[in-house]
């Protein structure tokens, strides 16, 4: 529709760089970075497949996978109603609201918004953060995006493995350093890690992002997958990173 | 000494590159390889720890450690006897025997040979291979070095949380396709992994080492360094390579 409107006072409108779609984003909310990128292309999604992405934000994940991935469908769930109407109205500007619904809603009643085991593939880009005792307002958009405030890394994994079929596939962005928690967790949860990446930003750095695979009811062994290194030089983006950004 | 009458018929001198060390190997059982090199660099062993090296085999390991850290103590445990005796004799060779001593026991019965909580530091380069269903002849000594025929990695986990002091280190290098397993495991037997660093043949492949350490008794938080390449051409190691086998 590319209907200017949608477009409220103090918010902007940022080219996704792909297909033509754009998000419309508040400076004053949570904005989305790399991480999110890196999730939908390295989250797959098929044809007539049924996705949900938890904790959606702004859209973005669905979004981008809408754009990515033909003949899938996706719902989105948040928390924050700011972040859904911003959501919706990203989706009616795109055009994309025939494959993409949002649903403002808590995940940890997720077993009441939806049939459990009714989803093939669920995503998410969740808060990373544990500590929350410098938080001053724990209503504050942000923080609630990026800290364990509505909901933990146990009702993320809890979620997810309600809404997926047997087989089903999970996608997670998170930070390295709760590896241990995340895979304890999904396997109490049953959903078996089967692959990991690690994103680099530099190739002689320590990694700050990992991309998680899990499949629900699976056995046993992870797949490894090649470093994904982020800058050759500063402010230069490595071939891998454009080609994932872009192409 | 430089005793020649140490080595004996079918066997062979490897020279360690490390302060004139050398290790007698034999070629019909296991030799070692460049995982107990990567191993005995990111372990770490201070002036005054003792030190204890499951499923030693020719003692690479301690050899190399005591070579590389001065001022502490290794005991190495095997369970096969000819592996005992090609480590006794490098060690002799090498004059270090007031340092490393060999046991020839079963890791399962670690606390009947050792005291519990009496190590600072467990070291293990475990056999990785969990399928057995192949092996021909399973008293075959290099089959015992790789597949988990004489103990599994449970088994190893158990023994060196018996073996370590509240807050000891425990250093194992691996396959990455086990890490969900290995921590699942270290967590079980409250053995925290702290630090992980993933070896990368090339900069563009699958990691194919993992080198973890855990704490006994520590809280959760993984710190994950930075990538390890091996190679920055076909038979062309990386300067880091270099620097840890020779520096």
């Amino acid at each position: 529709m590319r209907d200017g409107s949608l477009i409220h006072e103090g918010e902007r409108l940022d080219d996704l760089g792909r297909k033509e779609l754009q998000i419309i984003q508040h400076p004053g909310q949570f904005c989305f970075g790399m991480d999110a990128v890196l999730l939908s292309e390295f989250a797959k999604a098929a044809k007539g497949e049924n996705c949900i992405d938890l904790c959606c934000g702004n859209g973005i994940i669905p979004i981008l996978m809408d754009g990515r991935y033909e003949g899938a469908t996706f719902t989105g769930l948040e928390i924050q109603e700011g972040a859904c109407d911003l959501a919706k109205r990203s989706i009616l500007y795109n055009d994309q609201q025939e494959r993409i619904s949002i649903v403002n809603g808590d995940l940890k009643e997720a077993d009441k918004l939806f049939k459990a085991g009714s989803f093939d593939v669920v995503t998410c880009n969740p808060p990373y953060m544990t500590e929350n005792h410098g938080i001053v307002n724990p209503e504050d958009a942000k923080a609630i995006a990026r800290h364990e405030i509505k909901c933990s890394l146990e009702d993320v994994i809890a979620a997810a493995a309600r809404l997926l079929k047997p087989k089903g596939r999970f996608y997670m962005v998170h930070r390295p350093f709760r590896l241990v928690d995340i895979y304890d967790l999904m396997r109490k949860y049953n959903l078996e890690p089967k692959r990991e990446r690690l994103v680099y930003p530099f190739i002689d750095k320590e990694p700050n992002i990992v991309l998680i695979e899990g499949v629900r009811g699976s056995k046993a062994r992870l797949a490894m997958e090649p470093p994904l290194i982020v800058y050759k030089e500063v402010n230069q983006f490595t071939d891998e990173i454009i080609r994932i950004y872009y192409e």
